[in-house]
């Protein structure tokens, strides 16, 4: 079996909590403004639109464009839609960054660190480039390079996505391991291919719910965080 | 003015002294197997043969291949020259990867330290992104993303290889500053909106030679090296 060499990560979601994040960003946007909504299901509101807004470039419905073009028509839909008027352009922009400014789930920095000394880590995110760039440099991941859908110019779960990774990184899709907290990411991935890695994240939508595992032995690995993965890696040596 | 928010990267020469290193990685793998040759000719001789190979896929004579592909192929033809036989074809692999682990000049480390507190920082080389990756973390190049020839489908001096760095960042051109020891990329970078920084890497082609500064003027920064770069724009906090 091929050693793995490198390992890519999906991000919204598996490396950090977009939800609490947004929830933040939108009333530090809004309420001062005198909008009073429920945030958290805001942001609930605007990631829904995210794979519809995806797909209808996946299934050829218009040409690619980056996460941060669609966030934004999805953004202004959700503000449509729940009433809120008066922001100006300029900060419709500003709200919409609010993506590039999410904070990781606790164990992320160490576990990445720890990650780091033993494989390359790339993402494979829906995000583009300069997303992760800020997010990145806000938050100190320490990623060996920003691969994913703007590079490729397909978001997953396009084949191309994870191939442009994976020979980009000169490897072998065997060679790679796609660390995600979504089945169907790890599915697409290793139909590709590449190993697998579940990391679980049972807070992504919110605290209460009762998200399920999958069945032991779906994917390569099955993590309860970043810090359980480099364990089960190898790469526990803090 | 638009203020500058990344700093684009040349990387052979600029960042890394290609000749020693490649000198020293030549010897160790051949030397032991009684090869004895002149080791920076030996160099010189493969980095001469560095854009020919690009400019006739540049020219449209071949499709676009990455730059490990061109270094082994000008590899094979360069042993021939030298009457180097009897390397087998995995050594030839390993001594092609040569360029994947060239040296930082002295002031690289720290000034990108330094730069990149103020700073987004990103490679925009003719290497692959595999090479890109593999030279930053043996040498602690702290890259914020891996751009240029491979993600472009472009070699320097094309246009869609600064175009597409820039477009990726997220910025227009102008708040782009190419950095680099060649005056030829810079000019290039500048026909395509960059600002641009020259770097005086005298000691590229080997001690001795008189290589001339431009004129002043010429490029928007002239610096020394990294750190004086750093200092020049302001980011020379250590």
């Amino acid at each position: 079996m091929a050693e793995i060499q490198a390992l890519t990560f999906d991000v919204f979601g598996t490396v950090v909590d977009w939800r609490s994040s947004i929830a933040r960003e939108a009333k530090a946007i809004m309420a001062p403004k005198g909008v009073a909504l429920d945030w958290a299901a805001f942001a609930d509101g605007w990631r829904a639109k995210y794979v519809p807004a995806m797909a209808k470039v996946s299934d050829g419905g218009r040409p690619f464009v980056i996460l941060d073009v669609l966030h934004r028509e999805n953004l202004v839909e959700l503000l449509k839609e729940t009433g809120v008027e008066g922001l100006s352009e300029a900060e419709i922009d500003a709200l919409n960054l609010a993506w590039h400014r999410l904070d990781p789930w606790p164990d992320v920095r160490e576990g990445l660190a720890r990650l780091k000394r033993r494989f390359i880590l790339a993402t494979l995110s829906n995000g583009n480039v300069r997303l992760m760039v800020d997010m990145a440099r806000r938050a100190s991941l320490p990623w060996d390079a920003i691969l994913g859908a703007e590079v490729a110019c397909a978001f997953k779960p396009q084949p191309e996505a994870y191939d442009s990774a994976a020979r980009m990184l000169g490897l072998a899709p065997a060679e790679c391991l796609m660390v995600a907290a979504h089945p169907a990411d790890l599915a697409a991935a290793a139909g590709r291919g590449f190993r697998t890695a579940y990391v679980h994240r049972p807070l992504e939508y919110g605290p209460g719910l009762d998200r399920k595992r999958p069945a032991p032995g779906t994917f390569d690995y099955d993590a309860d965080d970043f810090l359980d993965l480099a364990q089960k890696l190898g790469a526990d040596q803090p």
